[in-house]
């Protein structure tokens, strides 16, 4: 199965919670056993699994990536999206998450996050749903 | 197929070779074709794939990390361990591996560690096997 | 579906882009709908995707990965390239994409590379495809 979530950003540099987001599809499928792909289809944000009960958490990981990656760098990219490229392709461009009983099976503190670094911007993320 | 290790650390930050923990629940599995997916539902710890012969590889990679993201920076999270989080985003939460003829198609030198940036603890890692 | 892909790199770090052989391999399979892993075996190079309209994007990667992480740092590992294991677990060794309707469901600007770190070398990438 194969869905696709819209999201928007707010902020030139935000992680976006879309955990609910994504279990309602998880929901809405008939497959219980798997792996579920979340997928961004973007090369300036980018999709990570981190805490998602305190927002201190997330707050941290946008600055301290900042401060490895200034927006201002001797950069070759003239788009001022350099810092933007890097991070993504730290963070990764997706998640696989295991589907079991008709959950994903994150742990406790577990959300899965839009990592935008180039915002703020219409933003698409695909989650694929393979059962086994 | 889905099965659960139990992982003990004994320091801080450590990596933990758990390739043939791994292996041996493949081998018990009646799967031979497919992918591996082998996940950690913790914030503060990760998994990765790296050398596992030289010792010195995985030292390595630890003391970089703890200096790019100190244990010790001006984070906002109060609990003592925001560069656990934040190395967990940059390592990441999963690796996926191919099953070939009943093998992880791991190469010569790779070996598959879970990364604890927060410990000593009592850890789990999910192993997912998907057939196809 | 498993198949392999042969590069040859031509300097000590380098990105290639891949896309053009991934996706050929995948036209060439019979799975129409579900997910791709693209998957390096070894320790010192990794996949990401990243921009390949401009090749700016991916030199201001690797410059800037070689300033976090410069070749000759205070190491343990005696080979010389333990900056190349470093970055080969930040960026990861491999990456998942969708398939959908028989294509790679990558965006506009994405593009598959792989992350040469201690070149030149010969290398081998798996594309593994798995219907569902």
């Amino acid at each position: 199965m194969l869905r696709k979530l819209s999201v928007r950003t707010s902020r030139r540099i935000e992680f976006v919670d879309i955990t609910s987001q994504v279990r309602k599809l998880v929901s809405e499928s008939n497959i219980t056993e798997g792996i579920v792909v979340i997928y961004v289809p973007h090369t300036t944000c980018g999709i990570t699994i981190n805490e998602h009960a305190d927002p201190s958490v997330v707050a941290d990981i946008t600055l301290h990536l900042s401060k490895l990656i200034p927006e201002n760098g001797n950069y070759a990219h003239t788009e001022g999206n350099s810092d933007a490229h890097i991070k993504s392709s730290l963070v990764g461009s997706s998640v696989t998450v295991i589907l079991n009983n008709g959950n994903l099976l994150l742990g406790t503190w577990q959300g899965i996050f839009l990592c935008e670094f180039d915002g703020p911007r219409a933003r698409e993320v695909y989650v694929k749903i393979i059962g086994g």
